[in-house]
């Protein structure tokens, strides 16, 4: 594949690395590359981040035929730039592809995409305690047409953002609330992949928990409205009698990268580590008889993220008084060591783009 | 509300009347308001069609966050435009908007937009059996940021396109399949809503359904899978021993206002109906006993849609020999009569825009 590469001639000023928000600050390029029916992915390029030229009756505005990615870029003490696991996120982009019925990416010539573009912006990547270069892949349907059927047409987009913390608690413990009204998925439906109707159908129970002061809902089953399924932007993990316990991937959930990262980590620990099914009631009853040690959630955005807190129906209860647990804390310290080259990366997990 | 127009230039040549697809061709104006947090919406105008200009980091693009109506614009015979029902589409979308955190549309501002619009670009009506100027009204969330929360601005805009028949087999009768693996909706979700996630979840059920010869799928509720929910382009009625029975509104699918409309008809014709939950098990067995009278689809997009054939796990059955029924032709005819005008309006549905 041969990416064209326009650069801007007027590139923006960067931010302060100290103050950054989330996905608030675009850098200076995006990359493009077009589907058309019939001629398959084509006219790779690296252009001026800009805005989109969209009909207004593209399918994606009415129909929501789209899915994205999310990885980071690090930079490290000696100024080499490395990805971690993007071939990984490129595959399970091809996955939400497959059940949105987008036609599939080459995740070689993906990840060299992705490679290119963080290359020509790799000045944007901050340095600073917790910082990394957000980078966002994602496909649009952009047929201009009312039919709801798939697009014959589709743009394959990155777009990198210098982020901060996702959570303003950082890698302090937030609390979770239990939703038991609102469902975000079910099996047979879109759980699994990454595709914005997931999202959409989250904010209402977001917002209500927001007002309760609560950071974040964990979201049950839809059927028996039972089993632990996940935050909606991480995997979650219970440690219960030194047994790690995350929820099997049945259909429902995101195969989170860094959920597989932590499971591979805690193995290599030789830490009793099970994916199965839990129900919210084992993980309060685990808690009642003095049993649940922590409780974590896992995902890109904020790599650990304590849970301090869970309120079910009201029911509160506070897990290892608040404080970030010593398992979730040498999880967090692993992977954001071999993220930022400061560990040594025995999984092979990390690219470098050179 | 003052809406300003800005009248095109540059207008296009109008279409072929007899040849005319569904939702490929549009107008020569569309209608858009804007929404900024602690303004309220603001800046209603008429501009000429022509692409968004949209942030790669838009939020509809990544989650999904939008809600969309359709409705209809017909002339009649004497030079009068109707509308059918508007308000009530400017309702159900702040429905929409209730669960997807989308600031509302004050109704009546909403109506006179889409009447504006409308009247601005009425020469683009197409008067030919079976067509209809289809108008579609739709929010985008619009910041461009990648956190996980409801945006702080939108886009009220409302395109047109005129159209054909929606199914190519027109008023002729469909083939539907029933799905038992893939789920549209489930209760606690966005089923009830017009949000593009429903129509993402939709689409590999239906490609999978065209492969084997059908136009459309029937989805079963998302928890048991035996209970008959929507077409997703359509609310579904059975004739059952002259008795009309359709999916009672429990949150899972769409109250369409077709569907509405077809009630109160038949009401009003004394014809028993009922709104209850109804298993496909128990339409099999009334077909197997011979009191399967007739089955049809409501939907604004293709008013009404007989159902000649039903697939269920391989079980094919054909109902009313594949031929449109005596009270869906009546139906059909009676609602289509009163929105291009040949009938009388005894319901006061109708609402000409002068």
């Amino acid at each position: 594949m041969t990416i064209t590469i326009e650069k801007t001639s007027n590139p923006k000023q960067k931010p302060d690395q100290n103050t950054l928000g989330f996905g608030e600050i675009f850098t200076d390029h995006m990359f493009i590359m077009d589907y058309t029916e019939g001629m398959g992915w084509h006219d790779a390029r690296i252009i001026p981040y800009a805005p989109l030229s969209i009909d207004p009756a593209t399918m994606v505005l009415h129909y929501g035929q789209a899915v994205f990615e999310g990885l980071k870029a690090y930079k490290t003490k000696d100024g080499r730039v490395l990805l971690f696991r993007p071939e990984q996120n490129m595959k399970r982009i091809n996955v939400s592809n497959e059940r949105l019925c987008i036609p599939p990416l080459d995740v070689d010539t993906a990840v060299e995409a992705i490679k290119a573009v963080v290359k020509v912006d790799q000045d944007w990547i901050p340095v600073a305690e917790g910082t990394s270069l957000y980078i966002r892949p994602f496909i649009i349907a952009t047929d201009p047409h009312l039919g709801v059927r798939p697009s014959y047409t589709y743009q394959f987009i990155v777009i990198l953002s210098p982020v901060g913390a996702y959570y303003p608690e950082g890698i302090n413990p937030v609390k979770i609330f239990i939703e038991s009204n609102y469902v975000r998925a079910v099996l047979g439906g879109l759980g699994f992949t990454k595709t914005p109707g997931n999202y959409a159908a989250s904010l209402k129970a977001q917002v209500d928990a927001h007002h309760k002061g609560y950071t974040q809902v964990l979201w049950l089953d839809g059927v028996d409205k039972k089993y632990v399924e996940e935050v909606g932007t991480m995997n979650v993990f219970f440690v219960i009698d030194n047994e790690v316990i995350t929820p099997s991937l049945e259909g429902s959930i995101l195969a989170g990268i860094t959920r597989d990262s932590t499971i591979a980590l805690l193995k290599s620990w030789g830490v009793k580590t099970t994916e199965r099914r839990i129900t919210i009631q084992e993980i309060y009853e685990a808690h009642a008889r003095g049993g649940l040690n922590e409780a974590f959630g896992t995902g890109t955005a904020a790599v650990i993220s304590p849970i301090g807190e869970l309120n079910w129906d009201g029911n509160q209860i506070f897990i290892n008084d608040g404080k970030i647990g010593d398992l979730s804390q040498r999880i967090y310290d692993s992977i954001t060591g071999v993220q930022n080259g400061s560990l040594e990366d025995k999984f092979g997990w990390t690219l470098e783009v050179k």
